[in-house]
């Protein structure tokens, strides 16, 4: 029956500030709800979006994406133009495209990236306060570096997961980050990872974990014993949501 | 008298999405207000701020200048951190100087430049929502360009001022632009300009009148009769205040 809908893949761009986050809850406004909300307007019947995963309060995404099934053809293109006309300013959808059937926003990435960004001057730019993460403690960007060379490869996790799965029998924590590049940009630099997959708050969790070493306050060898520790607590606290940006979600090319 | 005072310039960086604009006034918070009351609260005596000019709410800054004058000698450096400790963040100071008695932040100013910001693409990118203006209209480039060079040299702007000189015995409403360039920026242009000085709301009611010839609604060899006549409802409209920086003041070379 699945096979007898129309399949629609939305690519969104959100400033996280205003928000409680992407995903639908009952306490707060989401970017998921809101954009559910627009769209039965526009079809004149509730229909479910799926995200390909969720992105905390406060957190930004350029290329979050989400798919809905509809039993009818639609026109792309008039959609987007309806749905950001009714849309919030900081909710734009750059794209909707119709694709297979089989298609999962969540199910069927294969990969995501994610920057970090930090400002490190002593004086932060007003324009970027609620994007960047203003680091008031000298780091040094050698150490950052080292470090973060630590993290690429298959790793348990777990160290690094907040513990939304908790609970969830045999729940698989084992991801591969491919690339974690440090790049200096005006003012600071941003943290690139780019990873089959990130456990609930990985991202910030590594992040604070490689500030703290930066910062000298922890060696870099204890990176491995962190990892293999398996255990919340052994890690550093996360680094703040605004820093965090969703840039990317990968999916193998998309055939019909 | 003035000469017993120390003199210190401050460097100032703001969104002025949340603002009234920059000069203090009966209704509203302005930026000028909210930093002396800090530097009042530093002091622990009322200090009176004078910035370079006024900045209309909405309207942002990247190098607005100010100076006060004080009978005692402070650390510039430190005052810096406090003063920066106590404002809101979308308010920076990005440096203080101690500065020659003559210096006087609107007075001794020789030049400024501006910058307007024009978001061109069918979909804003929501992290500029508040600091371009999405103009939804197609424009022609070559005749921005063109309609621009226009404006350069030496004339009355009195077409393109409002009203708040109106009554003024004599005001001068002869200025110089001595460039306008028209850069291209991802998603858009952005318009730069610099001027001996510039007339209220004059840059907003120049971007607001190119985007009428950019946009066919105005021939080109209009703009000299518009300047020759005068008369501020002869130009276009003003632009939206959000896509406007004042990007520096210039000022000779101090000397003590």
């Amino acid at each position: 029956m699945d096979d007898q809908h129309h399949n629609f893949k939305l690519l969104i761009a959100y400033d996280g500030t205003a928000y409680n986050g992407w995903q639908i809850q009952p306490n707060g406004t989401t970017i998921q709800e809101i954009i559910q909300n627009q769209l039965a307007i526009i079809l004149k019947e509730s229909v479910a979006i799926i995200g390909s995963g969720r992105t905390d309060s406060g957190v930004h995404a350029l290329g979050q994406v989400a798919h809905f099934k509809y039993r009818e053809a639609i026109d792309a293109y008039r959609l987007l133009g309806s749905l950001n006309g009714l849309l919030p300013q900081d909710i734009r959808i750059k794209e909707i495209t119709s694709v297979p059937s089989h298609f999962h926003a969540q199910h069927s990435a294969i990969a995501k990236t994610y920057h970090y960004h930090l400002h490190l001057d002593k004086i932060m730019n007003p324009f970027n306060r609620l994007y960047r993460f203003h680091l008031r403690e000298k780091i040094s960007l050698d150490k950052l570096k080292t470090a973060a060379a630590r993290f690429i490869g298959t790793h348990d996790f777990t160290s690094f997961a907040n513990e939304a799965h908790k609970g969830v029998a045999a729940y698989d924590s084992v991801r591969t980050i491919k690339r974690l590049d440090i790049v200096e940009q005006d003012g600071g630099v941003r943290l690139e990872f780019e990873a089959d997959g990130f456990l609930y708050k990985m991202v910030r969790n590594i992040v604070g974990t490689l500030l703290e070493v930066a910062g000298g306050k922890r060696e870099e060898g204890e990176i491995p014993k962190i990892i293999a520790a398996k255990a919340r607590p052994q890690a550093g606290k996360a680094a703040p949501p605004q820093g965090l940006f969703l840039v990317k979600v990968h999916y193998p090319e998309l055939h019909g």
